[in-house]
């Protein structure tokens, strides 16, 4: 049987055994074709299917009618802190909400663009929490309100969006993309780099509203305008072939665990699982606050360094791997995104208390 | 046995059995991790041993020493169109060779960032060939002097580099890198989609002359900026690490085949063998003309469109596919890159023989 670990990496991350035995089969011949998927022309009808089965599939998850566009692009989520600026801060005026160190990069970017309003900021409290909604205020006539709705590095996510009143609400998807029912009436931009719930690395859905793709800046560069991707249908160019191929197998997969309704309802029980247990004793101290706490991140810290470096070297050595906590915060972190088994949090919840038990 | 047809396809194009076959270890677990390169932290050692082993391959496969940076970036040649004129259009002017489409997109946005100065162009002559030496002119002073090294819609390729003095040479390699020894001394940036010669669709490579880059702009947008990758040794955020695993895992095919003096003189050996068959009776007629004929993109005609058709047909029956001519110029068009073997030409040759013969 194949080696296999139980794989808690924050992104790339794991991806479910299903689509990686499919995609084997994308490699030398897809499909009778005597090629494999990476040697398709971009042009040809197998490929096609391919590209359009990706965007029909995230519309059909998220229950997207004619009025939403799906562009697939290149350069991840950090690429999009500038596309999004340069083409929709059509007055040159724009709210952020700050909340971690991707919000600060996006903002950043912006900045270069227009002139950026914060909305909220959690960054006086260490980013342990995302703002209440009565703390988000910004002047009428934004050009948008943007959002992260996950915080990777601190472990938290926004329970429901912030108030947006009329201003369109583009959100910073990448670290919990298709993880759950999604209030898309409440949304006019979602971006996400694949590589944490809908894929491998290397290509980034943008899903736009039409009405707003219409007032977007012309006269861009052509590869930085949504236009042009629009236009042609994410064909103006050669696209990540093989990263929209596993990522339209794992939308599928997705339909197949009951779309974002039984994929939402298998995280948030993941998630309590392994917050219960965080929460037993006092041993463990998850460092998000409660009510801001991520399902798809879950962090926390043991009484001191030595202790937290143990738990992770101990942990990969039984084969639960990428505990380890981001750079900038430590401690330790379970990413335990779609594609993570519920087996799998089992797994580390045993351990966990295996562990504190061990002292 | 595995179902595998000749494939003349464009780009994405055919890629080595050999790499598809050590492709597949790399899906569930690569090298004993547990798990997939999808699945890989991109901060991880097995990952970095991948993205420093790609870019170690470029620069030993052409012999580049440490005055060289290598990128490994997003967005296709298209992309580099715009990212080569923000960073390195320093002066506001820089001169351009327009030798087909590819071309014709480098100008046009280039046009955006400043003055582009057309140094040569063959348009009048519907592309048909690239220009020689001495109609290349353009005002001392320029950024750079760029050029398209392969024009894969005409089928022409530059023999060599045009004069450049002591003018920067850029030059788009997207369509025959690593595909024939290069003398590098004469460049300052080459720049190349992975997808027709170095592997599958989604990473681009940039390499760029050091002091060139100590001298590019700042003040960009940070994924546009080239400083922002080499900083970073193009790890500033998540690369596209499956596409950047199969260019290394073709770059480790290139060096097993005697590296670019290797594959150089194969692929001269099969343009040959292709040209000598469309030369033989005036049946089949090469449209680029003789100086120039490309060694990657074989174009050429019939009598008539319904004989082409026809030809295109039946070499798909045959097993032999991707021969359709860009639909910017109709005919046909072999494509016959690094890793289309020998036998795949001789096969070609064999049928356009008998489809000859048959009339």
């Amino acid at each position: 049987m194949t080696h296999r670990v139980v794989n808690f990496n924050p992104g790339p991350g794991t991806l479910p055994d299903e689509v990686l035995v499919e995609a084997g089969e994308g490699l030398l011949d897809y499909r009778g074709t005597g090629m494999g998927v990476m040697e398709l022309s971009h042009r040809s009808k197998p490929y096609e299917e391919i590209h359009f089965g990706l965007m029909a599939a995230i519309k059909d998850l998220l229950g997207a009618g004619d009025e939403w566009e799906v562009l697939l692009l290149q350069g991840g989520a950090s690429l999009q802190f500038s596309m999004l600026p340069m083409n929709l801060m059509t007055s040159g005026r724009a709210a952020y909400t700050v909340t971690g160190e991707w919000a600060q990069r996006a903002v950043k970017e912006a900045k270069r663009h227009g002139t950026v309003e914060i909305a909220a900021t959690t960054e006086a409290e260490k980013f342990r929490r995302v703002p209440r909604a009565d703390e988000v205020r910004f002047e009428p006539g934004a050009d948008y309100l943007h959002f992260t709705t996950n915080n990777t590095i601190y472990g938290t996510q926004w329970p429901s969006e912030p108030p947006a009143g009329d201003t369109p609400l583009v959100a910073d998807m990448s670290s919990d993309f298709l993880s759950r029912p999604v209030a898309l009436e409440r949304y006019a931009v979602i971006y996400a780099g694949a590589q944490k719930n809908l894929g491998p690395s290397g290509v980034t859905v943008a899903i736009l509203r039409k009405d707003l793709l219409a007032r977007a800046k012309s006269d861009l560069p052509t590869m930085l305008s949504y236009r042009t991707h629009a236009d042609n249908k994410s064909l103006y160019n050669t696209p990540p072939c093989w990263a929209i191929f596993i990522s339209m197998l794992c939308c599928r997969w997705l339909q197949r665990q009951g779309g974002l309704t039984g994929i939402g309802a298998r995280n948030e029980a993941k998630a309590k699982l392994l917050y219960d247990e965080l929460d037993r004793t006092g041993f463990y101290r998850p460092t998000a606050e409660r009510e801001s706490r991520s399902r798809m991140n879950v962090t926390f810290r043991l009484a001191d360094e030595a202790q937290e470096e143990r738990l992770a070297k101990e942990a990969t050595a039984a084969g639960l791997v990428g505990l380890k906590g981001h750079r900038a915060v430590g401690g330790l972190r379970a990413s335990i995104y779609n594609a993570m088994p519920v087996s799998g949090v089992e797994a580390l919840v045993a351990f966990l208390r295996d562990f504190e038990a061990r002292g």
